[in-house]
């Protein structure tokens, strides 16, 4: 991400933004929610746990989003200090790198267990090295199923994910209306056909496996698009039955190219 | 389970069912689904591996329902041995306490990491044991989701648990054909009714609230109904992607009741 | 049926299943529903009573399997008594065979003309002993069309009868949840869709019949899947408004494989 | 039907038109389509053929409105003069009082013995003197489901009928294209809407036999609506795989009022 | 249209039927709707108007088919002298032509911008001369989608106008039931085929303008085509939320054919 | 416009984009779509060309926002200078004001006489003056009927032209993916659920119109919202055939607010 012509703004919208320094800029959303866990096989959550020990929580700054007032959830979100060690450490080291708290983590943290259940899974699938799939591939995946289901949190969140992981801002607002119109290239569309197919619970035939093939996926990569699609079959529900609200940050995530040559002293001009 | 009407009869078509000793037969399905994982707020699945560490694996027998030529995935079926330890520790439990070891293990462990955030999920809501559910209740919401879904894994299994758990050997066919004629409670229709707009993916408002609260649910009873159903919208689309197929032995388990006034000596002819 | 792996155990919940005399057993339902009637071209009915009437229903044991207080019509069921003759003699020989009222008979009994009409087109329908359909063909079509249309009473009672007369024990349910994964052959899945597209009341077309053709069928062969389909669209619908439910009896039936080699006295042991 | 405003006026479009007698034109398809068959409780068929026998069969004229080469059906139609004598007789009858035969009747006799229980459930729901639906209901009812089945044979012949029967020109075409804005009556509102549960099979609950009740229906009413639907149900799928296609007579068939102080002489004249 | 087998006949239900002068009659509806505005590039309205002023409107007779208490519309229906009076003579210019004005003029007088919107509009797309669309392929189009709309007013007026412009006096019935079996050329289907991907609002692809050019159509008349489809989907829709009904005119125009030989004295007595 | 908290940044994604005048920067896109043309009753389009006539097209700056090779419609779009007068001045005008032509300018000029009706038409719709509905409000029915539609050019300009007159940067975008749980007052919420029904083309019943007036609406109101929900129906099925593209400007305009404090000076480095 760094030295290219994105600058991820969030946290733009409010006076504090222009605190956040510069190495906070450039490490972004990229890695944040993605990366959240390490993927020992053993202990997915405790390792996650040490990560986030190495990191320096003392210098997180909370950037709140979202006024008091403002409903995120149908559920109590309990306070921070409330929760276990491990969760806190976590949401911080998110909310450091990346400038904000995405609100699912805390309308999750309502329900700790399922909170590191859907984490772990989430870091799984969306964080996997191997395979075909490009960051970007799997926030498109993401955006074209999420706007089946209707589902707010996820489509504004991840079509922010993916315009920043794919420099194409508005990509994720073509596949978000149609994605069978869309700029898509054959392979990008045959992802989503596939995605789609398992989005929709059609019953997967050998033909499906086929029209991957034909572009070049793999069964691997099948089983990737398919668990994607799977696992935000289940997000988006439990999005719809919390009315999971996006912060506010994610709107515009992504959407304006960096001014190439631009320095420090320039970004009020050319922010959001 | 043990001392009443029903008897689980898995396993009961082979020529090996009489093999099973008394000890397995009254340590029963009910309990394996849903204990694979203790349930410590750190570490799920390493909990999970020292529970199952005290038990004692060399009793156990496995009764492979499915003849080697049959087809349970779409993707490979890894050799146990290959599998990691907690894994393995997993599924001979697993295997021990109910006398098969049902397909979806097999399936996912193709997949370790996905493998262990599936189950720890999973357990979470399957064997929680506080609010308003019963695990009847929990199974029935599977079944009358996942038949929406057309996920034969997930009705064969599930309704073979809830004829386990409920006693009532017809509900779940009930349930499967139309659960809008069933013989249900307004209890459970109303927790069904909760159940399907989830698994519809509509979206949900305040009215679907209340409809549970007239029944005497409460919020969090919704949050575990509504997350049920959400994540066997996960599991119903990765059946449908791997084309999971069930064991023989759920087709009839459950169905039978157990005559009265058999003494415990004839039990073991026909039990699981 | 005599003599194979399948013992018909219908009435088998109740105390008085062991006063079934082996003949009854073994003189299944294959017969009953669907050689009611004579096929003589004239008089349908009138045959049909002529041939009850060489029938002994002195012989005859009712098994209720339905308590008084289960309600299994939301009309009244009348009087055997005030019946019209002709249609007792029915029922009893039906009864007979069988060893239980199939509750169709009772809940169309309170329209004495419809009933006539109904079973005469019934019988020809499903009794029909030429072209390629066999009777487990017959009853495959009625499941998967009776499951679109929800109908809690032909599912029930017909995959019953599917099981018997396939000898295959799992098949009708996996057609239940879904046809288009179940274990059928080529020809069986052109059958389903065939008839499916027929249930669905889709616009028929040649490719529609080529399809069948491909798989070894004929045109006549259409026209029984097609009446069959038909048929049921209509009972489906009668069921549903007359809030039908199946007799108990239905829901094990042919489930449980005959033991070879076990005498009559062992067969309350293995009764299900 | 005679001395009232409306001529039924088929086979007008031949020019063999003009050669029917005055007796056959006012003895009109009122009569025919419903009164087929007697309604003696014990023989539908044989008392349809005796009745048929005293009538007067060497006076019919048949109008074969069906060129040749025009396709009625997918399947053969059988030559008459092969037919058993008593589908003849009934053919004959209904030709004779209606001025042509109605394709129905030559397509299913492909199949005597399903021709003959088709015309026995027909006539015994379609002329039924008892209850609280007039002929012209039970032809708004055939009428609004099969345009929802998209059945040409029962919409066009049907609303044929129902133009004669309510002597009203065009509501039929109203409820062809969209019952719910027909200037229909609260009570015949209500039971299309009954009707069109039946039809698209949706789940039957009390509510919906209550709405029945609210505009004067009773439960015999309400079985009689939804056999009439479930039975169409049925010829609508059979229409469809047959490709069974209406007389050219039908379609204009009780759409032109007759004018007033017209003497019989002149009815050559102002025929459509 | 002068001097063929089709007499358009409306006004004919009401007594002041035979004061329509010859003229009248063979001055039919072909015109009518079609020819309303003339084609100038710049001022479409206003040379309509010019047109329209060329035409004797002293002679106009106006058949008012709709009794005064028939509501037609939602909305209140301008008194004509209230109308700016290009409208007028528009309406005028049309109801000499046609015997009677079709309730589409009076109910959108209510908003005369708009209307005159709509009629340049309408105009433009169905009075086009150049071309592979018939004018009859015109009404065709519009039967078909919308009767998919279940728009009364359009699906009655418009089959009217298809009976005379092609002179089959069936086929628009076989289309309002359904398009897919009626009697079509496969260049009919292709194009009703197209016109309902855009009705039905799909996504539109090279494989649907392929089907259009497979049978000889070209780009621009798939622009007319979907055109069409478009511009009476918004057409429906106003005619839906103003409840308009159509003229009782238009439901027989065009079904019955000229008598030949039958001279010019003689049709105005009982044409239809 | 001037003087608010919005500023439209348009044209900044070119390099071209700081050569745009002061001049052109406060007179908005909120102009430009709506007021093309005057609303005199006899002469739409005629008073339009003159109203145009007396704008400056020689300060007209064109900024072709779709790169030369970028496809913007299936069909030819004419060189300007082949178009006829009447044409070109508008689109100069359009171009004038709002900094760039939109798409949809382009794509209809392929057909004069229906651009001109289109315009016409549309000018009346969302430019009226009068009634209950802001611009805003009209807007937003665009949004949420044109995404069921999921046509792609109609929901990315409409949601850039609401943000601009509703200030409000975010909910268009919520609409986009479920208007449903977007943060709507009743009012606009019954606004859009009245012009869904409208979209869906359901049966539009006096219940409908209830709910507008229960939120203030009466029913002129819910003609202006259905004739804007009905001309869109036609606008996005011609998007859909032409597959009409959105200029780049649209994504981001209306997206970021003013900075406070800044002074006009500054303004017109990021002002659209």
């Amino acid at each position: 991400m760094t030295g290219d012509c994105f600058v991820i703004k969030w946290g733009c919208v409010t006076e504090s933004f222009t605190t956040i320094g510069p190495n906070e800029l450039f490490f972004g959303l990229t890695e944040m929610a993605c990366s959240i866990f390490s993927k020992s096989t053993r202990a997915l959550w405790k390792n996650y746990v040490k990560m986030s020990a190495v990191m320096k929580p003392e210098n997180t700054k909370h950037f709140s989003s979202d006024s008091p007032h403002d409903k995120i959830s149908r559920y109590p979100i309990p306070n921070r200090k409330d929760l276990p060690y491990d969760m806190v450490e976590a949401m911080e080291e998110v909310e450091t790198k990346g400038g904000f708290l995405p609100n699912v983590f805390k309308v999750l943290s309502h329900r700790p267990a399922e909170f590191r259940a859907f984490f772990a899974y989430y870091n799984e699938l969306m964080n996997k090295e191997t395979g075909n799939l490009t960051k970007a591939d799997r926030e498109l995946i993401v955006v074209a199923t999420s706007v089946y289901n209707k589902c707010l949190y996820c489509v504004i969140s991840h079509s922010a994910l993916h315009r920043i992981y794919s420099k194409k801002p508005t990509l994720s607002d073509e596949v978000i209306v149609n994605y069978q119109t869309a700029n898509l290239s054959p392979r990008e569309q045959a992802m989503l056909d596939f995605a789609m197919t398992v989005c929709r619970c059609d019953t997967v035939t050998e033909k499906h496996f086929q029209s991957l093939k034909d572009v070049g996926f793999d069964e691997e990569d099948a089983w990737d698009i398919a668990a994607i699609a799977a696992f935000f079959a289940m997000s988006n529900r439990l999005a719809h039955v919390t009315d999971m609200r996006p912060n506010l940050e994610f709107y515009n995530l992504g959407r304006v190219p960096r001014e190439k040559g631009k320095g420090k002293s320039d970004t009020n001009v050319n922010k959001v």
